[in-house]
């Protein structure tokens, strides 16, 4: 995986950038998307400090889609659909990887917000007809990927797309983080629920007090 | 657990079925519902001799619901709705335990079925004003609950409700089961995606050729 070079869109917020730290630290290069080049430097400087590595480097969103060869899409959900329209050129036949969660949040916790086009990952298909679109990395926990006194961050990424090549390649991305293992999880119309699923997962470290992942069973070796 | 009698709506399908097995391996009374009494009698004799227990019988689904202290509802989807309505007596002040996933299929597979009050486990809800509703037991494989050859279960179940009491007793059904682990996963409002993400599962079966479950990382032992 270390002949491609990954763009994540919204690097600087805690899940773009704790996957980009377990890349660059497994060799990937990474290029850090920010709305503003100065704050995507800061973060690539950042990771480049904590990772040991020189192959991390920051530009606004459009130069990171542009120079990357895969990218990952995670921005907050306010504004997923306006960002993913301004870069249509920019990804058209890239491999793109949403990870967006729709959530709303209210004094009952959290819980799955409505999205016409069923998704995220659908609404990211919609806009970017020209775009290999998967979905992944919804489950991981930010702060274990952050920390990297844990050697290993436990928990399967489940992969969902129309394209098996693409998926693959997804799975091989997740599979490079120690610990984690991609897991085909189903066609990109079956999406929603393994997003709306980080709810539960949310509710589940409020109850128990941790960082829960989700791990598939009976799968071989 | 063995001062309850557990119900099973739906006893003489293969996820009731599988439960009530476990269930009643574990020493737990268990009335299979059915709508023909003679063919819940029949599941009751064959779970009989294959549990080699006497402690479990056949109604039909009115005599089970009104003589179970918790009862799963186990049915199709179709004709969910139309049972709980005709049963709303029989199942006041209980827990119920809806373990239905509302799901179609075509040519592309499994997806998730649209639900008016956003998944089974709401409309049981909303039809059953004087019960106890909780979600839990979407992901088990009927197969390996079946198959008594394998000693434990390898799955965790997602324990979904507003009422703690309930959730926690449902907890403890999944516990009795070798080799599950009941685990609180939010509440009701959040059912839709834990019931859809069956279809990921089935899909899941179909690509690794396995009996996938989930497991909950992070969680204390």
């Amino acid at each position: 995986m270390t002949d491609v070079t990954i763009g994540v869109l919204g690097g600087t917020g805690p899940q773009g950038k704790g996957l980009a730290l377990r890349w660059a630290k497994a060799g990937i290069p990474v290029i850090i998307g920010s709305r503003k080049t100065e704050r995507a430097e800061a973060t690539a400087q950042e990771l480049r400090e904590k990772a040991g590595v020189e192959h991390v480097t920051g530009k606004d969103n459009a130069g990171c889609a542009a120079e990357a060869g895969i990218v990952l899409v995670a921005v907050p959900w306010e504004g997923h659909d306006e960002l993913l329209i301004s870069l249509r050129t920019e990804l058209a036949g890239k491999i793109v990887i949403d990870c967006v969660n729709p959530l709303g949040f209210d004094k009952q916790g959290p819980y799955a917000l409505p999205v016409p086009e069923g998704s995220a990952a659908q609404q990211a298909e919609k806009l970017l007809p020209d775009s290999r679109v998967t979905a992944a990395f919804h489950h991981v926990s930010a702060v274990h990927l952050e920390d990297l006194s844990l050697s290993e961050v436990d928990t399967d990424v489940l992969v969902l797309g129309d394209d098996r090549e693409a998926t693959d390649l997804v799975r091989e991305l997740a599979d490079a983080i120690p610990g984690v293992r991609g897991v085909y999880g189903g066609r990109l119309r079956n999406a929603h629920q393994v997003e709306a699923l980080t709810a539960n997962l949310i509710a589940i470290n409020r109850r128990y007090q941790v960082h829960a992942g989700i791990r598939i069973t009976d799968l071989p070796e």
